[in-house]
């Protein structure tokens, strides 16, 4: 490994962070100057870190090797982390680390999972650097930072196989730096315009902007206690309902209706299979909820703004759906592991990867009965080959394999197994809230700081994908050269 | 598929099951004479019907497809199940057919899930058959009448991959005939062995035959409320253990050690994989429930019984582990997931599968860090091929399908999680019990007709390692000809 470059890109990496902390720093001005001092220290030290891996660490070869580029990513998003976690260490929010970081790292990685269970309490600035921070994560730090890695040469392009996680995603940018723009800029106006309808609708600014920045990132950090449901704005929850759909879409359909595809642009299997899940999904429980809520039009309330909450991996919540019936509680389990699309700010195994191992799970059994009948694979009307198709079939291997491990270090706490396989399941996912002890009435501040350090871990492992992370393992990673 | 055949087969079949309850006939003779009516009646249904589909249905073509023999198996288990369950109905045992249906697909799928939560009110006759159809099913109802098959020409050789699971187990038999032979006489030998030695312990002679049926077809059925905890017989608790864990070990083996191999016959990674896991699980639960049971010795006999019972996928308990502290409860639950080796009359993904997906996740890993650096798949030293590892995962991923459906239906009855997760697990892993209302010491009576005869099919689907009853929704084996 080129530790001089890695290090070079991490620092480059915090000096951004330190520049994405000044608009909370700015907010906490605005809020009387509470908690300033906080964001300041914050900022400067940062700062003061990058600066000094940037000047320290001069690479002298600048060509970054794949793997090299996923350390990087990896590394990234655990350290810029820790010093995010600063401002809530600084504020007194948190009053250790290992809560700080967990609420941080549920940020970047836009998981929205909480060791808060009181937030209404605290600083207009940290809760804005709270929300923020799903907003940075959304997109990918990585991808914002675009900007400065073009200029390390044309091999980084594997960072937005990483960032940007799907097989379909990369094929579409032929030049990195424009794409990240447009997608950037995509991004930027769908929040804006979130923000002002969610105005309209009657919430005050702040308030629109922490739920506009919380569903862009598909995160689900909330300013009230009782997240979106403190409202009780009928408007306000199908605005956020909508917008939580589509920033769990696959973004190539707003590049094709950019480049004025149109309806054709729709024409898109995982996004209709995604729309799909989630409508069978709204009508099953509405059913099913009916009797606890006393009405059918109450309970498709809750059960849309539910069902797009968990599938976008977002996390809002209207309503306790840990009352639900057993089934409607299972069934938000399995959305959870389900997911968003690929190529969006969701998070979850991915219903394009649901959707090409039941496809092959259909052509083994085809294959049983006709072994001479060669079936291929498609998605989006192209052929899959059978790399990515094992590839996507070790990604669930590997992601069952941590939903189970976790479960089980979990329960070292002693909470029930509901608490604990939900629980993992909501951070491997990205979504936040589960069932039971982390329902989403409740909070992750009652595990001991090893479990919270792990759900952390779990966090990471889930938004980058594992490999990122799993690379750190292997011993040539850590050799100086190859 | 040519009809005729399949239909003549599984009169044959049906024909044979008509003699395996004769032993159970003169049992209950034995016992006074007690059901030996019930035992009549059956014998003559299964063997009118089975003489029925023979004389009616006389193929022209003997030739099977490899899809019809595997239709055959999946007809076969579902169809013997069904007059399998006569018996208990006729005596009254099971008072509805979905009960009886369920308690004999429980027993011809080597799970030993029951209904019942009583047993000990029953005739022996009743529990002799119960326990043998544990027997019959454990190495395969259809190996042991391959003396039939064979002369339906060489093509029939698949049936023995489909009974039984793994990849290496086909492979050893040139002849399929003689080698079911001597799997036979290995089988019954192992059963004679560990009856005359429970009886050493100290059980009855009755007691000692159920017990050795029941841990050489890997079922769990008990003639006793407690199961083998009502012994309180350390002794026999032992040699239960031992077994337990012996028939859950790759069949290989002792061929192998027939063979004259001596030492080398066990140096073979799934086995030693095997015990290594076993060992481990004895020694985490021996310290997360010594607080429990007060000491470490007592602790040690329950977490020995108890991982052997659940690895071998046999069911059988001394202590209701129910209780036991949240990770070791969780810990049962993941070596469910497991199960025993291929090549064993254990179910579950089985240790050799769990290892090549193991193997494959690393070498992803390592081809990210090196991807010039090829690197090849070994079992047992062998090279695995593509096809062989994308068979494994699509195991793995329609395995983790059926237990998210079952999990999510059973919650239909408005069981808790824990419930309808281990539940659905045990039943594909043929286990028989689970944790929460499907315990050690509950049944699974409660649950409503309709996911009993969910969890019956799930039994079937795990047993059969799926293929051969998915096949039987594939459009094209329903047509006449191909």
């Amino acid at each position: 490994m080129n530790y001089a470059l890695v290090l070079n890109l991490l620092g480059r990496l915090l000096a951004v962070e330190a520049g994405l902390m000044m608009p909370s720093l700015f907010v906490a001005l605005a809020d009387g100057g509470r908690d300033a001092l906080a964001f300041a220290y914050s900022i400067i030290l940062a700062l003061a870190a990058g600066l000094l891996l940037i000047l320290f660490f001069r690479p002298r070869e600048r060509e970054l090797h794949a793997y090299e580029g996923l350390v990087v990513v990896g590394l990234a998003w655990a350290l810029l982390s820790a010093f995010g976690a600063l401002p809530f260490m600084f504020s007194g929010a948190a009053g250790y680390f290992w809560d700080a970081y967990f609420e941080t790292v549920s940020g970047f990685t836009t998981t929205g999972a909480t060791i808060f269970s009181q937030v209404e309490q605290f600083g207009k600035g940290i809760l804005f650097w709270r929300s923020f921070t799903h907003w940075v994560g959304g997109m990918g730090i990585l991808i914002l930072t675009l900007a400065v890695m073009p200029k390390l040469g044309a091999r980084s392009a594997f960072l937005a196989r990483a960032e940007s996680p799907g097989p379909t995603f990369s094929r579409m940018l032929p030049r990195m730096r424009d794409t990240a723009r447009v997608l950037y800029a995509i991004y930027a106006v769908m929040t804006l315009l979130l923000t002002g309808l969610l105005m309209l609708s009657g919430l005050p600014l702040f308030d629109a902007a922490i739920h506009a920045l919380g569903t862009a990132g598909t995160g689900g950090f909330s300013n009230r206690n009782l997240s979106v449901g403190a409202y009780n704005n009928v408007a306000a929850e199908i605005l956020i309902t909508v917008f939580m759909f589509l920033f769990g879409t696959n973004f190539i359909v707003y590049f094709r209706l950019l480049k004025g595809e149109g309806i054709k642009a729709l024409r898109h299997e995982e996004i209709r299979t995604y729309y799909l899940i989630g409508l069978v999904a709204i009508a099953v429980i509405t059913l099913n909820t009916t009797a606890h809520y006393g009405d059918a039009a109450t309970a498709l309330r809750h059960a849309s703004f539910q069902v797009a909450s968990i599938m976008s991996t977002t996390g809002f919540s209207t309503s306790d759906f840990d009352l639900w019936p057993q089934f409607s509680r299972i069934l938000l389990v399995l959305l959870m592991l389900i997911g968003a699309c690929a190529g969006s700010t969701g998070g979850g195994i991915k219903v394009s990867r649901i959707m090409l191992m039941g496809k092959s799970a259909g052509r083994e059994i085809g294959h049983t009965v006709r072994p001479r009948h060669v079936k291929t694979i498609k998605l989006e009307g192209r052929l899959v080959d059978a790399e990515t198709l094992h590839s996507v079939m070790v990604f669930f291997i590997i992601y069952v394999f941590f939903l189970l491990l976790g479960t089980l270090l979990a329960s070292l706490d002693g909470v029930n197994f509901t608490t604990s396989f939900s629980a993992t399941a909501s951070c491997l996912s990205n979504i936040g809230p589960g069932l039971s002890l982390v329902g989403p009435m409740e909070s992750y501040g009652h595990f001991s700081p090893g479990v919270k350090y792990m759900f952390s871990g779990l966090m990471l492992l889930g938004r980058l994908e594992f490999i990122p992370l799993l690379v750190l393992f292997h011993p040539a990673v850590w050799r100086r050269a190859h």
